[in-house]
């Protein structure tokens, strides 16, 4: 069965893709198989990724990005972070709607990726999903970003390209996020350029960039685009072919990618280590019992976690 | 020179709450001291979360409501979430400048916490940040997210009340957020009221809480107001206090505490469970080496975990 899985994956079959990242979306047994089987067939694409305030126009820009690349002859995966509902856990309406017309496009894979529960894990499941996408032959792996949280931005951090979106006229929107993800840009876009703002804009822009310090001394381009007209979408994709061509050369890009590899390690092995522990005889029970001592101030949760960890032992 | 500290904290003292916020934030030794003694001291104050998305004068509002609370001689402490860069963990400039005119108010604490390195725990730290606040006598406690991702919607999860922030013409951002906060909005805030499009962003809200489903039946208000002019800042804090009432009395109350209790448990543990490991002998070490075998595709990272949990488990 796992193995027929595999076979499909690699073979690039869509629904294969699907269901092998659905796999490791809910945690399941054959995850770590699947994961260990395309593991070493990946490494060909070029991973983007994409992120930027919301109302930037992150969709119509990936979505023209990705049809350009189509153009070119290349197979696109596009995999979406969603900041769902923690409680209901559903995809965004706009986003299937979306889903369904680029997706029927042959040689675009979308797919949305929801956080359930609170566990976290989104992550590493991003990250494990763009691993399937390159083992499947996908030549680009886009991976967009809804909102400039931690995680997103650690998200885009595994990219081997990193895109950032502004549109003019943010004014203090470029304060606000400039701290979370403006050193983490390779690229970066002003969006709706037919906007009033946009030489201010870019001028603070290239303030800010100034002021930046970089290890690696690449001066990050600023490409003007419409997403919506189609316009500069090409700069775009040439501008992500020369970082990716400079990091792969640079030391930098070794750097890089073990900085990335150890990053997946710890999140890969908290998760592992606290499901090993919950799976001992009991200790979910006295997790729930610990809550609800937690929760009425009987037992602080420092002290809970001492005895959650201690029974382990024993 | 732990117990002085707690006394310090306990007594309400600034420097005192300050250090000891950074000694969670810095993993300390000191640090699950510190949180077993304050933690039955706390649960006194009315914990409100604020978020939405950049530019919607979250700060703004904050300071005003601070400075509302502090007219009804109340003690305020305020955490600034700050999506610091990955790299530097730098604070945000306007954020500090802030801090200073704000800081020198009587009575007002206000603390930015920044995201350091990858191992996360921010949201952990927060929610310590924020006991220790409570546990040192103030009574209302603000946490303010810059982004909306899913770190900091976990962490407005765990306040009493949670505001969400918005601006008029909004337009797609609505959708945009909508996924991601919607759900949690206690009570929905549209700030910079004077501008064009109120009426409709109210409307297009007011139609998405009607589907919203609410397993307490709260029906969450939507208060207009222009925080730069203190307009509607009033309403705002009638608002939070109506629902604190109600999910005070509320069973939802009490099922929530422990959501909010078992969720951090299994964050601590999670923590506890990889720095144990990391602690072993080679450990450390090892993990470093597996980093370089995975980034170099001679090792996937699934087989690499099973490696290091096997290690310890000999």
């Amino acid at each position: 069965m796992v193995a027929d899985l595999i076979e499909k994956v690699l073979a690039g079959e869509p629904r294969a893709v699907a269901r092998a990242i659905s796999r490791i979306e809910n945690h399941s047994t054959e995850a770590a198989a699947i994961m260990k089987a395309v593991f070493p067939r990946a490494g060909r694409a070029t991973v983007i990724g994409i992120t930027g305030a919301p109302g930037a126009g992150k969709s119509s820009l990936v979505d023209k990005l990705a049809l350009r690349y189509k153009e070119n002859g290349e197979k696109v995966g596009i995999v979406c972070i969603d900041p769902s509902s923690p409680f209901s856990g559903g995809a965004i309406l706009g986003d299937r709607i979306r889903m369904s017309a680029l997706g029927t496009q042959p040689n675009i894979f979308i797919r949305s990726m929801a956080t359930r529960g609170n566990l976290g894990g989104l992550s590493r499941a991003t990250v494990d999903a763009v691993t399937i996408l390159d083992a499947a032959g996908f030549d680009k792996v886009i991976v967009e970003t809804v909102g400039v949280g931690q995680d997103e931005v650690e998200i885009v951090k595994t990219a081997d390209v990193s895109v950032v979106v502004l549109v003019p006229g943010m004014g203090d929107d470029i304060q606000a996020i400039k701290a979370g993800i403006m050193e983490i840009g390779d690229v970066f876009v002003i969006n709706k350029a037919d906007r009033e703002g946009v030489l201010r804009t870019q001028k603070e822009l290239e303030a800010l960039l100034s002021l930046a310090h970089r290890p690696d001394m690449w001066n990050p381009p600023i490409v003007k685009t419409i997403a919506t007209e189609s316009q500069g979408i090409q700069d775009l994709a040439t501008a992500i072919d020369a970082y990716y061509s400079f990091q792969n050369e640079a030391d930098s890009g070794r750097e890089r990618r073990k900085a990335i590899a150890r990053w997946r390690l710890l999140e890969l092995l908290q998760e592992r280590l606290l499901s090993d522990l919950l799976r001992q005889n009991g200790t979910s029970e006295k997790l729930e019992r610990l809550a609800v001592e937690v929760a009425e101030k009987r037992c602080d949760p420092y002290s809970a976690v001492d005895d959650l960890v201690r029974k382990a032992a024993s």
